[in-house]
């Protein structure tokens, strides 16, 4: 297909298509003639991969390229492509945050039987909602959020669900992403609906 | 007790403290002396209240008032109290964001069948979701919304069950909020460690 069709397909502009071409994220079409390229199904897949990277997860262009680099060289396993995805596997070399709390993280995951990166950045927002709840001075600490982890082994077992049957890997990373991330806001809203819902059969009016 | 203790109780500065009762947020103390005031448990919940609305919900001080007004009102409803703290129910003047997708948002209530208010700004969040999923071209619709949607039923029984035996109004305003807002990063990392973990159950490695 040409530059334009390709554009067609994912939505990125032509000129946005080139900046990636330009800066060694996307390789160029294969010349037919000194002005045309044609582009492949392989072009078409890492560009949505690339959409989803820098458009839905906001990477920038240079943590882009490190995930794409990472990525080929383990796309033969599913796991590491979508912990690489997903941004469960670091790839930057700046150290995780440190919290006071994440010996009691460590003591939810275990309590849990999880079976998750130690460097995980989840781990790190974990932390830092424990630090939260115990700056407000809530009665609220870990133990609150074990009943809400087994809801989200459900979910987690949903979005895997999703991704079933998914064999090559661009597409399954950029799967896997644009369904974390962009359900994320609506899986909150569903939240905030259900309290509603819940609350007026508890209280009847 | 005096301003000082208010402050220490709350992690609320002095200063801000005396903004609020400025700003009429928060009532004055009661004068023992032309330069000392006394504070009780009613300002303390209030300040909590405040906080929750200003520093966790992040709402400016003047849609704080409106909603502090609204909740006075209302003090003997508490679904209705849960309804202004969390935002389900619209104070302000500002018409809810239209979308297209609206339809399919409620055409998916009315399957789940939850009573939830009309101008529900977490409806508009959906539809924009359904929005961004068809822009991007993927083959997930309202549908694939559904079993999620059970989950989140799941997850508001847990909410609500915090929530149960808290009769002071404001204090239950300001654990709906503190609850509902700050554990909303919390349940998105157990997510994407859910995800994690299930991922190395499925791909054995």
């Amino acid at each position: 297909m040409r530059i334009s069709e390709l554009s067609r397909k994912t939505g990125v502009s032509v000129p946005t298509i080139k900046f990636y071409i330009r800066e060694g994220l996307l390789p160029a079409g294969h010349l037919t003639s000194p002005t045309q390229a044609e582009y492949d199904e392989q072009h078409l897949r890492r560009l949505r991969l690339i959409r989803a990277l820098i458009g839905v997860r906001g990477l920038s262009v240079e943590a882009t390229r490190q995930v794409l680099g990472a990525l080929s060289e383990e796309q033969s396993q599913p796991h590491r492509v979508l912990g690489l995805a997903l941004g469960a596997i670091r790839i930057s070399e700046e150290p995780p945050e440190e919290f006071e709390q994440l010996a009691t993280v460590d003591a939810l995951l275990e309590e849990l039987g999880w079976q998750v990166h130690h460097d995980a950045p989840a781990r790190g927002v974990l932390a830092e909602t424990l630090a939260g709840l115990q700056q407000l001075g809530t009665a609220l600490d870990w133990h609150t959020l074990l009943p809400y982890a087994r809801l989200a082994e459900e979910t987690a077992r949903l979005d895997l669900d999703q991704l079933e049957g998914v064999a090559d890997p661009l597409e399954l990373a950029e799967r896997a992403i644009v369904l974390t991330t962009l359900l994320e806001p609506a899986l909150m809203a569903l939240r905030r609906l259900a309290q509603e819902h819940e609350s007026s059969q508890r209280h009847n009016d």
